[in-house]
């Protein structure tokens, strides 16, 4: 670490994201990417280039934000958009808390905006079969971040639990992460609560389900003084978070309701499918109600130094080797899983293939 | 303030963005923008649309780096892209500084950013003449922050003035602000310093010069441990704060040095002959090596409650009236001053006839 490092920064260990390889790979399973790409009228919104460039973009994102509001039934003023979820996750962190309680085990990038902006972070366990213990989160005196469908499990809390969260800490700020959400099947999703609960902020992002994972546009759903907050965070840190490509492309993109529909089934199909494959080969599965499938091999060992075959850290370089690339966590209670992205129909034959001449 | 506010944002006051109005404007002169779009190259690089945006964009924007690198004789590992310059400097800010010294007048966003990152804020008084106190940043003890030009005067140090203030801060990071510096016709910039100084760090941005505000794209130079820390808190707050679409347009425009120059030239030119127009009218212009005149005429008063028709805030207004945007800032010592975008040599022409019939 330099030592032109303010004390802000010593000590700090940042988020390490999936690897973005340019060449080896054939099929890239690792950052929960859509296999399919944004759709037609989306591309077209952006070719040729809509907006005089030179121009600074709208600092309101107001076409944007009026779109995503039409679609779940809200005001614009109950809508932000930011560069990803990430940045409107990282603004939420900085608008709303003190001290936050989450999951011990979900996405990693929680507790590194918790230490960068000074934040008290709590870990609360997940039950042994990774669910999430929903009264361990009522009343807890502090922020609650839960991203559901969970990440890396996939696995999803109902409205009803995500409800009783809400309503049990009323004075703090309830993040709901649902970046995953749109590939439930059920009907989990809290945007529905948003009516009933001051303290409820929904986030979402366009990276996964929309197929715009390069364009960078997030969101957050809430009440307006919560989005309010968020936009004074935005105001203290770049007025400007979202280009004018990202805004059109975003707009035209949750428009296209059709086309949004039509891949969601595709990856849903496809993960049941895959699922099942990977049952037949013995793997454990966590019940996915997201683009991606956290699994394990019941004979993935260690044996002092020594790692069975079917550890998944040692399929995980396997994979590489055979130019599949999957998401590994070298972490306490998740070092023998791996999160497997649900690709296209044929990348995920091609896996399972791959995957059942290893073991 | 919502109940929900963390103590971080209590009692902050945001920066203010200058407006970006869809209708009623016909000539925009006050955000600073390039009154030229990008080049050809860069707009064919963007369409049609070059990246599968259902992939992530490159997290280290590694093709984009080393264009900017070549341009100025550096190495990759030397330079940090991210989403325009606003959101480069807040992460220098969080990366470098824990009290900060910056002039009374200058950048608006820097105290907000000291504010919500709770860095300590030391304001130094430029001259009576608006020029930067040289002698008074020597061995300040803080870091340092300069938007050289600054803004919104225009006013340039020199180079020798910068280095005397970066070598007599050894401890500190010095961060150059160099925005608008691609509009001096001097040789100012600090850039060449960068190789003797291990606490100097150079901001600069695609907005102005490169006609990309719509595209978000700034970044910063520096020896490469101060490089490093700019990562390390980008992977503290948002792994992929560039889209594949702004690193592509930023690598083609600044490889297209011939069209930079040619619109740099007559931007420069437009300038000057705007201030030798605006001196005939009677207005005191600082000395400007950005795209921007600071103007104020000596006429402008306040009597009580009243204001003449030559105040800064009047005239801006009737300018205002009259179709035309220019940025007017309620501050202690400039709040008879307006900051004048340069734009296309025609839109100068009318906005000198128009304020030429208003006094």
């Amino acid at each position: 670490m330099s030592t032109f490092t303010s004390n802000r920064l010593r000590g700090i260990t940042p988020y390490t994201p999936g690897e973005q390889p340019r060449t080896g790979i054939r099929i890239k399973l690792n950052t929960n990417e859509n296999p399919y790409p944004p759709s037609v009228q989306t591309i077209r919104s952006l070719s040729p280039v809509p907006r005089p460039l030179e121009k600074y973009p709208d600092p309101n994102c107001s076409a944007l934000r009026t779109a995503i509001a039409e679609t779940y039934g809200l005001k614009t003023e109950q809508v932000f958009a930011g560069n990803g979820s990430d940045e409107v996750l990282a603004f939420a962190f900085m608008a709303f808390c003190d001290s936050i309680a989450a999951p011990d085990i979900t996405y990693s990038f929680y507790p590194v905006w918790a230490k960068i902006y000074g934040i008290k972070y709590h870990t609360i366990p997940l039950n042994e079969d990774f669910t999430v213990p929903v009264k361990r989160f009522i009343a807890t005196d502090k922020s609650v971040v839960l991203a559901n469908p969970n990440a890396p499990t996939g696995i999803v809390l109902t409205a009803a639990e995500i409800e009783l969260i809400v309503r049990t800490n009323p004075d703090k700020v309830v993040i709901i992460d649902e970046a995953y959400m749109d590939f439930d099947s059920g009907n989990n999703s809290a945007i529905p609560l948003i009516e009933r609960y001051p303290n409820l902020l929904v986030v979402r992002t366009f990276s996964k389900s929309y197929s715009l994972a390069g364009l960078r546009v997030g969101y957050a759903l809430g009440q307006e003084q919560l989005i309010r907050n968020l936009e004074t965070v935005k105001n203290c840190v770049n007025s400007y978070t979202l280009g004018s490509l990202a805004q059109e492309g975003a707009t035209a993109a949750i428009r296209d309701v059709g086309y949004f529909k039509r891949i969601i089934a595709k990856i849903i199909a496809t993960r049941e499918r895959t699922e099942h494959e990977l049952y037949k080969l013995g793997f454990e599965v966590c019940p996915s109600a997201a683009n991606f499938l956290f699994i394990s091999h019941p004979e993935g060992h260690k044996f002092g130094a020594e790692l069975t075959a079917y550890h998944a850290s040692v399929l995980q370089s396997k994979l590489r080797e055979a130019g599949v690339l999957v998401r590994y966590f070298d972490l306490p209670r998740i070092d023998n899983c791996l999160r497997v992205s649900i690709g296209a129909e044929d990348e995920m034959t091609r896996f399972t293939e791959i995957l059942a001449a290893l073991i």
